[in-house]
């Protein structure tokens, strides 16, 4: 056990790249860092605040992190920090928590940082990464969908300067009818510029820069358009003082590094938190190694799931060491460090660096940004998390997986993110369970000349009286055992003269302990009417099974290697 | 939607053998209601006692409820009643709601019977039975095992005539513990005599029997072993003054048919009692109908599992209505009346015309009946529920079904039926993913002069550098995409000579859109490697969603009908 645990130490994927790290790469990876920097630096202070923190923390989530993800993390290129989603999970969790405990909300964030992280240590080093299967595309998209279009909303806060909160849809819808007519003038010209800003840059800009620059240099200059907004506007603020007549501003951030404590936690605030918890270890999981598996095909490297459990595990435990909140993979960070160039995860470290360079130096400056400014770029970023194309891909391929996208995004919008999720999850399960309730069937015959067989309905195949095969196309397992009873009756009602019933078990890839008894109380019900049942074409690990009961000795017939053998050798002449 | 609702009563099961009744079968089903009634008065008594009610409505709950399930049920021969699994699971929740709510047992048990026979009936109503679909055979088997035990020991309180209570195991054996050594010398006498006496007319007194008559016969009258002990007690009781020596005895029962009234329900009530409702009517519907299906098995009839939802959920709906508490078909007394030669449900009618005379008539007399005679009757009863050959088989056949089991049977017992039963649904659904999370892959080649592919490592087949075929034998989802994206990446590692891969699809009954995205990517990434992919064999329901996104153009290489033609096709000379 001990050496199960201890194996994924050993092998710390940093010593690989660390063996052969020259300066080429030590050139590369600054260049990353420092682009990376400076975007970062607006993205951490605005999702700070969208997780109800001091904007300080925000940069504090942003250095130690970083230097964790770099020593255990699997990825080259991933960069970790606060991201939207994970940042309203926590915003909502500890907004509970503080009404229930009296703790302050950044004892709480630190907290669910550190139940996260030793959830995902735990999960990375018993090897649980595939709990996060659980969360299917539908769910995920469907979550990341409606989180987006509430943190969008909720953002109206700060771009109109109006005292808006709420969870869900309607919350919001609420606050925004009682205070809208409170709007700020000021402070929504500076929003709404913004904003517009933000989006002209983010494509216009970036096909007009694609005139006299490559396609990644324009991408990632324009990706630096959030902190032009943020030096402009602290110039207007200091040069005109816009704080003095009402558009709030960032206000004094403590210059400094951030000071090591852990929270404390008990088992009541443990036990209140671990649900969120859980929520953040498996969407941050499952956002951040998607970003990193796409980063990793590009450049033919390979992503170890446990490694960036333990990575993102121990990143989350560093941040709330340091006084920040709960941190993953970002998607448009780690394309931007990708972009730039980034070779191994020194490029995090050195992003490191220039975090804790900007929280020593460049605080005063900081503080004079206006809250408005933040919120136009969480706005602008967190739009494009929602995908139509996906939505509508999932509507043409399966009307199930669409309802429960559309489950998920119905019930985060209008009751919370973590009923949405679970609920998501409920749904996939029960629709997939129903699905494989219910299989298909179908009657096949041999297609003429081939060995081949096919539906009778479907193609033009050779039948037999007296030798019926039924193809099953599911497992057969407890959901579907009752239906399958009821299709054999219907079956042999129709097929009087039948003699011989195959049941062609191609499709056949677990027989659970349900179905195996089925199976032999449907033989035995055959042999009182005097018909043969055979099986063909069971696959290996099914008939190993089937075995140990001494199925094949119960069995009126034959279990044939091919469905062709059988064929032949009922369907001659006697 | 009204004509859905409307079409079970129009073609009431009732109508058709009505149309065909004629004096043999009237001859032979009051033969059967005899039988049956002579059984069903000492086993209503003490399921009664069991539910933690007076022994008069047990007599109730299988007099109006034989006529409801004889007019809607689709069974011949299932007789309804009062058993002993459903008996504890109303103990049990009616107890817990009398301390929460202040009502009276007797209410709560009417009002649980109304709830749980009108979830069946809109179960059966909007066929939705498969939800019973949810509790596979070893959930069904560690409960009833499970319950077994817990209801076998909860007896000692009347065989040993001490103050024993308790939900659980570890709340009986402290019970046993405590009062242990305050047994009643009598009572014990009674209870230990009873239980030996019923055990051995199960067995010993039937093979004995046997020499004199048939073994349907044999086996008829060894089941009315209970009414002679029942008699004899009676006896002894008038004559010796048992119960003026301390041998707690049945005591009062008001003679007369029940009132009728309804149990007044209000929404507070139906919400605490729903979720026992829920588990009485899919415990009792699958223990039913698994009874009735057996029955009707034999004698070549048909069960219609939606119009036993709406038979029981009458029977429940008229047991409420009637002072009675929840019923569902009982296993031994469906035997018997089989066995005995019932027709159709008309002997049902008769049963209850028996135990309306009973309860009119014999009650002065089955006031003497010692408790601890009906605690033997339901002590022996329950511990035939107990199937070690059960459990043996599903050891054997499948380890993940077998700790499904185990987790359903320490869940029951130690905390109690309704978390057991939860517990075991949970972990068969667990289990169930975690196994399709990780699908049986297997390269296959061509069994030499057939159009057979087979894995390499089993049989001994044509290979070919070029050409790598990969048979998947599981459904693509969401729970395995990742998995299965990890093992094509080690695939395409081991065989760099490679440049045609294809997905044989036999085993695959259906694409999720979260593996279909996989598909692509992946389709892409091998584009990139120079590396074409084909699929094989797609069965026809996948083939026809594959084409609603244009799968087969974004695809590298072609999709083909068999594997065989794939084969041929890729592997023969340019």
């Amino acid at each position: 056990m001990i050496k199960i645990l201890c194996s994924p130490l050993t092998k710390l994927p940093a010593l690989k790249w660390l063996k052969i790290y020259n300066t080429s790469a030590l050139q590369a990876d600054a260049m990353a860092a420092l682009i990376v920097t400076i975007m970062l630096i607006p993205q951490s202070l605005a999702y700070a605040m969208l997780a109800g923190l001091p904007p300080a923390t925000g940069l504090y989530a942003s250095i130690l992190p970083l230097l964790a993800y770099a020593l255990f993390g699997s990825s080259r290129t991933l960069a970790v920090g606060p991201v939207a989603v994970i940042s309203l999970l926590s915003a909502n969790a500890v907004g509970l928590a503080h009404i229930t405990s009296g703790l302050d909300v950044l004892t709480l964030s630190m907290t669910l940082a550190l139940l996260s992280g030793m959830l995902m240590l735990i999960m990375g080093l018993l090897k649980l990464g595939f709990i996060a299967n659980l969360l299917g595309r539908p769910v995920v998209i469907g979550f990341i969908t409606a989180a987006g279009i509430l943190i969008a909303l909720g953002q109206l806060k700060h771009i109109l300067g109006i005292p808006l909160s709420g969870h869900n849809l309607p919350e919001l819808a609420h606050g925004l009818l009682q205070y809208g007519s409170d709007t700020h003038l000021l402070t929504a010209v500076v929003g709404v510029v913004s904003i517009v800003f933000l989006w002209w840059a983010r494509t216009p800009l970036t096909h007009l820069l694609c005139c006299f620059m490559s396609a990644t240099a324009a991408s990632t200059l324009s990706k630096m358009a959030p902190v032009s907004a943020v030096v402009i506007a602290i110039l207007l603020v200091s040069n005109l003082g816009l704080d003095q007549q009402g558009v709030k501003v960032v206000g004094h951030i403590p210059s400094g590094l951030p000071s090591l404590a852990w929270p404390e936690l008990s088992w009541l605030l443990a036990s209140t938190l671990m649900p969120p918890a859980i929520m953040i270890s498996l969407i941050g999981y499952v956002e951040s190694i998607s970003v990193a598996q796409t980063l990793a095909n590009k450049r033919r490297q390979q992503i170890e799931p446990n490694h960036e459990l333990l990575g993102l595990g121990a990143a989350n435990i560093a941040s709330a060491a340091s006084g920040g909140f709960a941190v993953t993979g970002g998607f448009s960070r780690s394309v931007v460090n990708f972009d730039a160039g980034a070779q191994t995860p020194m490029a995090g470290v050195f992003t490191a660096v220039g975090i804790a360079l900007a929280s020593l130096y460049l605080t005063p400056y900081l503080a004079l940004l206006p809250k408005a400014v933040l919120g136009a770029t969480i706005f602008v970023a967190v739009l494009t998390l929602i995908e139509p194309h996906e939505i509508k891909f999932t509507w043409k391929y399966s009307k199930h997986d669409f309802a429960a996208m559309m489950i998920t995004i119905g019930m985060v919008l209008c009751v919370g993110v973590e009923a949405g999720v679970m609920a998501g999850v409920v749904a996939t399960i029960s629709l997939m369970l129903w699905r494989t309730s219910r299989p298909h069937t179908a009657i096949v015959g041999p297609i003429s000349g081939s060995e081949h067989f096919r539906n009778i309905t479907r193609h033009n195949v050779a039948q037999f009286e007296q030798v019926i095969t039924l193809r099953i196309d599911e497992s057969l397992f407890f959901g579907n055992v009752r239906y399958l009873d009821n299709q054999f009756n219907a079956l042999l009602a129709q097929s009087p003269g039948v003699e011989h019933l195959i049941l062609m078990a191609s499709g056949i890839n677990h027989i659970d302990s349900s179905a195996v008894k089925s199976l032999l109380e449907f033989n035995q019900r055959l042999q009182d009417k005097g018909i043969q049942m055979h099986l063909s074409e069971v696959k290996g690990p099914v008939l190993d099974r089937l075995k140990r009961v001494n199925f094949a000795e119960q069995l009126t017939g034959t279990i044939y290697l091919s469905q062709h053998q059988a064929w032949q050798d009922l369907t001659k002449a006697p």
